[in-house]
């Protein structure tokens, strides 16, 4: 079989080429459509149809082939998977899961419609329904959702050419490993977790010497371990596959890097829409409807914050009347407090994505932080009250611009420090929660600094 | 050997199991530390070093064994590595890198002293001199920069018993392959990509096979493919390892899959820390003046964003005056514009990183969320009117405000839409700059409408 081509290598080229694709399959009559995606990959193909709107999606799925329709469900995002299962003909969605992986196949469970998930089932053969069952004890977020059930095992005192000639006997009843497979896990006669020999290591030591001489430990994966240490066992080891195992040490299945590389994308997707207050299963041609159920509770909660603001403000009416000035100012208070915040937030959150932020090291770091807020702040401040004094003349508006500055640019940088290490504490994400929280203190804290000192010492 | 026991199965026992190493290691005596840090993998301890101030961090370095302090170089932040790298001894450093891969050295050189940097590269035999001046050649963010130039190849003719008797020589030699090794490179005589064998295939098909009968097509990498569309690749075909190929279709080396969860876990360090104006290799603990120059740019175009807005509130000082509630609400204006904004911003950056936005549906997005502005604009200008009616039951301010309110709603959703596509086309980064010009302008379009519509209506 000859090799592919290789692909276009530059990134504006790259781009163009998606582009064109992009273009080409939106507009691809009914009976072009099956050429138009013959060569897209199933995650590919996924990504192109969350691209279009919800009406044609269905026609361009129904074109792919058989065995790219399943796969390319599971790449799909939540939302898109469901309106897409809803309106596909239920024997068509039935056909393509079926072949699917158990872990697969469990994770596109919810989204089936019962028609499609019954005639799916019945499909299955018995061995696979047992795998499906197994698979299905487990939520999507813990290892044990992650992994496939069919792990290849060696055993430690067969030879590795022993180990050879049974993956060739398998190969020959059909049961030919994946070509995934890099290791293989050394069980007891208990299937307890021994260790893992590289295949590697299989081919190139001695056929005669024995699998426990060549093994390595393995890393365990407890089977309820969050997906979150999956990944970052993963990624510390540079694992490309780990078993799964029992509370007491059984191998129960096998989770290779490609499952952690999806999780990871779910993870980064997440921090580019968390602070939004959205998450990664929204449909970029979500409906009005949808769109408002989705935005709705997050701008509802702004608006809370802003009204908290202006509620703040409303106290100063008096002051604001004899001197405009300060109304004039006080968003730049405001602003500059916050964007330093979010800065600090920023540098806190992606610490403690990585551990890096714990009991031993969180005051310490408020510690420095504040320093920094306290120079920033001071350093800003002179620019603004230059600024302030340039434009209004006024030597007091001028000393209290400062110190309001000051004060609220320290505090968005203490409180960006603090709020992601008290969120994550209880339990909620920073990332989701914190530039909101943020954004509100420094806005209502600005206000009140700048206006509360123009009353006390101006009026 | 025996297998690691498991790891704590609970994110909180996790984080605690951390929380403690960190504590450990935070206080352990200098004749404690070897100890303390025994069992921490590199990524482990590079984790650790980057959360502790940097004076500690040479010390901890140092004590850690040899093998460990290579790798733990590889996995630290730019800024960090180039700190720790001035403050240890030359000798010591360069004992710790000339270990390392060619590829991971051509990473570390520009972050080592000079002194350092001469003594490991004295250390180096010929052949990895010559491998690492074949690595340097590229750029450190194409596919060139990533790869291993050790790739293991087969011929086509070749039987599998025969692949595996010259990967059992090649042990012999003290050659053999990494246990990440998952799948061989087929090449003709000119070393010119023909496919792929997994190892899985060659250790369980017949061992008379030959090799060009169970290959698969094999992607290849051009040397030249930015590591965003190297991620997209492995992503998208699922792929342990692939071949980078040259122009003319020679194998040049090989990148695998740990090296592109590397890249991965950078990209979303990236989508963490560029809305706040700052990159992923920012330190922690980094000391004053390097915050400074780290935050201060992005604090300065925010600045003269914020003027911009009070410049605008400036102009209407006597509408103020005249209706101060115009300064209350003001604020609830401007941030209901952003945050809505924000939403549409969010999800079009995630589009555009997964190649969802281009030329053929950018236009039918804009429409769709120009329609959700209208509507959410709508929405929440009833509802802002409603409250500003109940808190001052003037009838024309209550239009005015809601009028201002669906405008920078509307303008806000539109232009966090239009924003990321235009700043793509720019070659700009959406997710660096995309937030702030957002809100520059839905502040200086929520201040000018209300003040403006207050102005044309109340006075």
């Amino acid at each position: 079989m000859p090799s592919t081509p290789p692909t276009p290598s530059d990134t504006a080229d790259q781009d163009a080429a998606n582009d064109a694709l992009l273009e080409t399959v939106a507009r691809a009559r009914p009976d072009q459509l099956a050429d138009a995606i013959a060569d897209v990959h199933p995650a590919q193909l996924a990504d192109l149809l969350e691209a279009m709107p919800p009406d044609r999606r269905v026609h361009v799925w129904s074109a792919a082939d058989a065995e790219v329709r399943g796969e390319t469900l599971t790449e799909l995002h939540d939302e898109v998977l469901a309106g897409l299962a809803g309106a596909a003909d239920p024997e068509h969605l039935a056909e393509a899961v079926a072949p699917l992986q158990p872990d697969e196949l469990a994770d596109l469970e919810p989204h089936l419609p019962p028609a499609a998930l019954d005639a799916a089932l019945a499909r299955l053969d018995p061995q696979k329904r047992r795998r499906l069952e197994h698979v299905r004890r487990h939520p999507e977020d813990v290892a044990g959702g992650l992994m496939d059930v069919d792990a290849v095992t060696a055993h430690p005192r067969d030879t590795l050419a022993g180990t050879i000639e049974r993956l060739r006997e398998q190969r020959r009843r059909g049961e030919g490993p994946s070509e995934h497979l890099n290791s293989l896990f050394v069980v007891d006669d208990d299937h307890r977790l021994l260790g893992v020999v590289a295949l590697a290591d299989v081919v190139s030591y001695p056929p005669d010497a024995r699998v426990e001489s060549v093994m390595s430990p393995a890393t365990g994966l407890p089977v309820d371990l969050p997906v979150r240490e999956v990944i970052a066992t993963f990624r510390d080891r540079d694992l490309l596959s780990a078993p799964v195992v029992s509370d007491d040490g059984l191998v129960l299945g096998r989770i290779t890097v490609d499952d952690v590389m999806d999780a990871i994308s779910e993870e980064a997707e997440r921090s580019i829409l968390a602070p939004a207050g959205l998450d990664e299963d929204k449909d970029l041609f979500a409906p009005l409807r949808t769109t408002l159920a989705h935005r709705g509770p997050w701008l509802l909660t702004n608006l809370a914050g802003a009204f908290l603001a202006a509620w703040v403000i409303g106290h100063f009416e008096d002051t604001i009347e004899r001197l405009v000035a300060l109304a004039v100012l006080m968003p730049v208070v405001a602003s500059m407090g916050g964007v330093a915040g979010q800065q600090s937030l920023a540098l806190i959150i992606r610490g403690l994505a990585l551990n890096q932020v714990g009991r031993s090291n969180r005051w310490r770091l408020l510690r420095h932080e504040m320093a920094n807020g306290a120079a920033l702040g001071l350093l800003f401040a002179v620019l603004v009250a230059g600024v302030a004094h340039a434009w209004y003349g006024m030597a007091d508006l001028t000393l209290i611009i400062g110190a309001a500055l000051t004060a609220n640019v320290f505090i968005g940088i203490s409180l960006g420090t603090l709020y992601p290490i008290v969120l994550k504490r209880l339990n909620i994400d920073p990332a989701l929660a914190g530039g909101m929280a943020l954004t509100v203190t420094t806005d209502v804290l600005g206000f009140f600094s700048l206006l509360g000192l123009g009353t006390l010492l101006l009026l």
